[in-house]
């Protein structure tokens, strides 16, 4: 089935897209970046650029440290964080459903080509 | 102000967002693939490989030569072409507008910063 891929992009030019509500969905319920990363077969240092990226893009963080007690060093979705990944997905699901005659339009149409993806 | 970037993407993984769509209107208002490239400040190779990546993922032509009498060569936007662009900027639109309150608040949240856009 055709879907649809939705991005935010802020004056500045940040962007949330597909991949980075992806990764805070999953540092949300693994509870460290590097779970989150290797759960989704990324590379940790991939991971943190990203987060990173989301940090910088707002002045209120969306990922933070945890406390940690021994051995911590796990990450927490703040306050914003939560809302933002929320609105994401919630956003997501309505433009998909408004999507629904375009995708299926699209894919009765489409060809199994599987050329060079520009 | 923050915006919204739509991207459709068929099962083969063939992608059709803001970038082809643009191209396409500017075929459609031009008449040519070099004239619309032109206008876009894109060069004429990555134009032609955009539009023949359209035309391979389905199975009807969006954009074809126009019946050219001497010095032709021009490009136009098949039905099937138009239909596409018309139902992505209908979906565009409609997106946007549902996304009215989302994008509101991440501007209200974005710094300036400008850095790597990952």
């Amino acid at each position: 089935m055709a879907h649809l891929r939705l991005t935010l992009v802020t004056n500045s030019g940040a962007r949330i897209g597909p991949g980075k509500a992806a990764l805070l969905a999953s540092v949300h319920s693994t509870g460290s970046i590097s779970a989150a990363a290797r759960s989704m077969g990324m590379d940790y240092k991939r991971a943190w650029l990203l987060i990173d990226s989301l940090n910088r893009a707002f002045h209120i963080a969306a990922v933070e440290g945890s406390a940690g007690g021994t051995g911590g060093g796990g990450a927490i979705l703040t306050p914003f964080g939560q809302q933002l990944l929320e609105r994401y997905c919630r956003l997501q699901a309505a433009a998909a459903e408004l999507a629904t005659a375009d995708l299926d339009f699209i894919q009765q149409h489409a060809t199994s080509d599987t050329g060079p993806k520009i």
